[in-house]
């Protein structure tokens, strides 16, 4: 009857882990993140930290899953006090185009800034993006209830992701939400004739 | 009459201490790239490098402006081969939407990254960043031939820009071609309405 608690502890341990190699990330980059600094900074023993995750590699492997597991569910619950049919357009718009802009975004694009320019973080980083980025695509088609078999629907949820990261970039350096507003405001026109497909459909 | 050619010498080597910079940014990144190692690689002696750049901020403040120009006179040069009118959206939208997919992007996104964790670097490239954005927009409005007086054109100019960048992103560790040109397509029907607009006011 041991096995619980100790298994309790080890999830408990992974996750102030990864929780201080987010937050390591985004103040310091990935030069400042290593095992032994998020070790620290979580209040763990180096060895702990180190039977968790071997390299710095496997770690933030690991943080990204969680930032993105994070961000999910709370746009999963957050989608469920949305008004269904018109008028839905516009809060889906802005919260999706509101998606990458906040400090958890800056830790990720730290990492995929290192990765382009290092092998061995490439390699675990970029299937890593592909599922993410997946995830994200289905997200944003629930939160749509677009339906994707209807022409060109598949490339508007993609367009809408994409600009949602490249407005996360603008916001790294300066406060970018009032004219992103206005993006918000033009996109969810753009939107309007995607949302609620899926359940016109099943009617 | 000594005075024009040491101009000239002086302007040569400035010009091969920035593209130095920009290859030794793409590669290496903000951490790497010290006014001594791009002093080397562009073959100048680390004194003269210095007399023209006493900082690397003021030496990478000079690679963006230098990158900026080098890739919008670019743009304006392929733009005179465009065909106007109908059929001028797309290869418009495509320039656009491949802006930011090459290595040089990948230069200024190393800094832009290194400058949301750096406060002597965010407060060079922050207006910076302002001013190349602004000069970008010009440029789009120029290829589009859009009236930007019309109601939402400013929005939709700046949203394609805004994509491009997130297509820059998604780029950085794969090759995104195949799906960013579906993209194209899609979004050359979104530009077709205000693509010509300022010439047919003229008229």
């Amino acid at each position: 009857m041991v096995r619980e608690p100790q298994q309790e502890r080890s999830r408990t341990t992974r996750a102030r882990l990864v929780t201080a190699a987010a937050e390591c990330l985004a103040e310091r980059g990935w030069t400042g993140t290593t095992v032994g600094v998020v070790a620290e900074r979580a209040g763990v023993s180096r060895g702990a930290a180190q039977h968790h995750f071997p390299t710095r590699e496997d770690l933030v492997v690991a943080t990204v899953e969680y930032l993105a597991e994070q961000q999910i569910s709370e746009v999963r619950r957050r989608a469920e006090t949305l008004p269904r049919g018109r008028g839905r357009a516009e809060p889906v718009a802005r919260m999706l185009l509101n998606l990458y802009t906040g400090p958890m975004f800056r830790a990720a694009l730290h990492l995929w800034v290192a990765a382009s320019t290092d092998e061995a973080l490439r390699a675990v980083l970029a299937p890593l993006e592909a599922r993410v980025g997946r995830e994200a695509h289905r997200v944003a088609v629930e939160l749509l209830e677009a339906d994707e078999s209807a022409p060109g629907v598949r490339e508007t949820v993609q367009s809408t992701l994409d600009l949602a990261r490249g407005l996360g970039l603008a916001s790294l350096l300066s406060d970018d939400s009032k004219r992103r507003e206005r993006l918000v405001r033009q996109w969810a026109e753009l939107l309007e004739p995607v949302v609620g497909q899926s359940l016109t459909r099943r009617r």
